[in-house]
This record gives structure tokens, C-alpha cells and sequence, in this order.
């Protein structure tokens, strides 16, 4: 999710790592009040968790998916024009044509279906004695790209990592991803819950365009926030210029559809 | 630098984290020597740091700069062979047709030279009240690419990080690339002097395709030694399968010149 450059210079970002349940209106109801919650703490801008309506599993998507727009998306929309914020709706499990999609849709202040984002890289794991999960049993990827706004300034990845790639990969590749691109890098994820099949390594992050970890959440549901300054992400991009020193009369990144 | 992927599946790598001095001779005899000592504790790679026979700096790079063959390359070509390793020359200034580059020159086991690479990437910073430095004020930048095999299973870094770059972004970035890649990654600094104009991180380093650290020096000369299993990138491409899911429908790198 590439949130605009334009927009605010400074703003109040949320971060809400939900525990999620096994009863989608339950998820719901409890993901919208704390987004008024964190609006109410002056948040502008804020983030669901991946797969935020139902557990985490493909046993589960089948069941739980809709359509978007839907039940679970229609709340979003209202939740946002309420609260008058960006909202990055998390995933939910999308149905469409008989295929289903690890999806994110996003709203602006009006309500209004900004983008709507499919998973386009697929998560299997195989570690034996640890963890065996395969998204691709019962999800498709994507297939075109969501970025609304070049030059992007602040990465939202609502993610569920596990106890196997969690502790090893995930404050690295954040941190990684931010000093690579120079940019504000924000994790949501699901609370912790021990006892669900696919168990979240929760510690929803922010980090700034140096690598810095701001603020990170425990285990446990909470709302992340940090306040988010883009001039900072200027003044680290004049510091170490690599945008100069980028090679594009050698190398570039072609998409091959729009 | 991309090592072959054929060659040996388990062998020794050391990292050389050289004390650089001012005198030229003085620095290739005992890099020479280093070599000659890891090689004789097994390595079959061994790497130099950046700039290993010049102190590093935009003043030294135009006095300390050669041709390459030259008499820094020679020698390392001879070590080479009276050891029978694959030598990673770290990198040295490399003078041509008036223009200088930092330039690495690897060499195989029969002295031959496998491939030279200069910097494709330069480094500038300027970070107010902590370090100014631009190589590009005196440096040019290479145009080719220098992979001689892809499909990449470790990935040799010689770089010389400094006391602000390096507590940042050292350890971080090799992580990072390592599990992005799922390689091995090794890096080859020169060791710290603080009497330096541009004083050096060290901490040479190894790390796995998971992002562990296997191995990491401290400040002074010294030789970091790993024992790289290139069953452990096989292994963790089937943990965790990336290039299956990896969307070359949908993109791709593409190289503007060979």
C-alpha cells in the first residue's frame, strides 16, 4: 500500500492491531470502534491488520470472503467518512468470479473506495517442525498494481507473520525496506492469539526513512501511533542522495501491465 | 560480487579486514600475507575490503590509483595461484583513460582474472555535524554489470561503512539483502583507524540465507572465517519458496546494456 506524497507534511498515523475472533461482525464492530479511537487521539491516517475480519487461515477464506464492495468494506467506508480519515482497510478474504483474494481496500475522509489492492505475492511456508502454511492452496494473487502516487513517502504493510518468520524477518525487513527506499515503513498486525491455528507475531511497527524502529506494539491488542513527519524523509534523501547516484541508464524495473 | 553457484557445495570463506595504511607496498605485502594465512586455515574464498591497498578518500584515490593488470591486481593474480583460491581483490582506485573508478578484481585458483567490476553506485552523504563525503567528486562510475553466473547463492560485499553509516545500516542491509535473496552475505571492511580522514565501521561479517549472523570481527585486523553449506540456500528456497511466487508476468528487472 503506497500512501500520497502530497497530502500532509506532518500527521498523526494509527496503527491498530486487532485481536481478531472467529465472529466477522464481531471483528468488525471491534475494529471500527477502535478506529474511532484512534481518530479521536487526532490519528489521520490509519491501519487495519491483514486479514482483519476473519482468522488467518485457508480453511477459513472460503467461508468468510466477500464480495468488495461488501459487508465488511461498506463499514470501512462509513468508519472513515465519520471519522473524516484515510483508512487502509487491513485484508480481508475477497470472493470474486469463484476465485478468492487476500485483499486491502482503502478509504479517503468522504467515504470514497480509494484503492483496492490483491495480494500479489503469495505467502507458503514449509519449515519442518515449526510451521506448514500455503496461501496459495486456496487464494489467487493479484494481478495488477495498486500505487495511486509515485514517489512514495510512507509503506503501509498490513502483515501477519508467525512465530517462525516473526522473530527472525519481520522488524528486519521493515527496517530494511525503509533504508532501502528512504522512506516511513508501518506494520499492522493481528494481536497474538496463542490458541488460533495460524498464531500472529503481533508488534505492529513503525519505522522512519534511517531505519529507526518508533514505536512497536507487544503482543496484545493496542493501537500503535507515531507521529510522521515527510520532512524527514526529505532531508534523509538530501543526506545520502541515492536517487542520483540510481543507474536507470543500466538497469530498470518495467512493469508489464499497468 | 556474484559467486558461482556450481563450485564447491560446503567450503571456507574468509573475510580479510585489513589495517590500511598510507604505504601502498606495505598494504599489498600484508594483504598478501592475510591471504596466504587463510588460505592456509582452508578458505577456498577469500575476500579483501574496499579500497584495501589506499586509505579511503576522494584526495588519496588519484595518487594511489593504477592500471589494472597493474601492480596491485599482479599480485594479488600470484596469491591466487601460489594459494589455489578464488580471491575477491576487495577493491582498489583504478585509473583508465584518465577517468578513476573503485574497482574490484576477483581472481580464480590459476591466477587467471575472473572478472573486474567497478562501483556501479556511488556513495555521496553529507549529514550535518557528522560526515561529508562524496565519492562521486572525484570517482566515476562503472557501466557494466559484472555477474559471471546468476542465480546467486552468496553475495561478497567488500564496503567500507563509516562510524555514522555503520551503526545504522551495516548489519541491517546484509540481513536484509540475505533473506531478500535468500543467499549468503558477506562483507569485507577495511578495520577502523581513528587517525583516518574517513575512519571505517569493520566488523567484516557473514551472515546466512535466513539473516542470522554467523560470523562478525570487531574494529581491529583480523580474519573472519565461515564455513558456507550451499545445502542452506537449497534448504530455505524450499522453506520458504519466494521464487515460485515471484511475479514476472507482472514485472521484471531489465538491464539496459549487457
Amino acid at each position: 500500500m503506497v500512501l500520497p506524497g502530497r497530502a500532509m507534511a506532518t500527521f498523526r498515523l494509527a496503527l491498530i492491531q486487532l485481536q481478531v475472533s472467529s465472529i466477522k461482525s464481531d471483528n468488525l464492530t471491534r475494529a471500527c470502534g477502535l478506529v474511532r479511537k484512534a481518530a479521536a487521539q487526532g490519528a489521520k491516517i490509519v491501519s487495519l491488520p491483514e486479514c482483519f475480519n476473519s482468522p488467518y487461515g485457508t480453511n477459513y477464506f472460503p467461508e468468510y470472503a466477500e464480495k468488495i464492495p461488501g459487508e465488511s468494506t461498506q463499514k470501512l467506508s462509513e468508519v472513515a467518512k465519520e471519522c473524516s480519515i484515510y483508512l487502509i482497510g487491513g485484508s480481508i478474504p475477497e470472493e470474486d468470479s469463484g476465485k478468492l483474494y487476500n485483499t486491502c481496500a482503502m478509504f479517503g475522509p468522504d467515504g470514497a473506495l480509494l484503492v483496492k489492492h490483491r495480494k500479489l505475492h503469495l505467502f507458503d511456508i514449509d519449515v519442518p517442525g515449526k510451521i506448514t502454511f500455503q496461501e496459495s492452496k486456496t487464494l489467487s494473487p493479484g494481478d495488477s498494481f495498486s500505487t495511486f502516487e509515485t514517489r512514495c513517502q510512507l509503506l503501509v504493510y498490513p502483515g501477519a507473520f508467525n512465530l517462525t518468520t516473526g522473530p527472525a524477518h519481520w522488524e528486519l525487513l521493515q527496517r530494511g525496506r525503509a533504508v532501502d527506499n528512504q522512506v516511513y515503513v508501518a506494520t499492522a498486525s493481528p494481536a497474538r492469539d496463542d490458541k488460533a491455528s495460524y498464531v500472529a507475531w503481533g508488534h505492529s511497527t513503525v519505522v522512519n526513512p534511517w531505519g529507526e524502529v518508533l514505536a512497536k506494539a507487544g503482543t496484545e491488542e493496542t493501537i500503535v501511533y507515531s507521529d510522521i513527519d515527510l520532512k524527514k524523509v526529505t532531508e534523509i534523501r538530501q543526506q545520502i542522495p541515492i536517487f542520483n547516484q540510481k543507474r536507470s541508464d543500466l538497469y530498470s524495473v518495467e512493469a508489464k501491465k499497468p
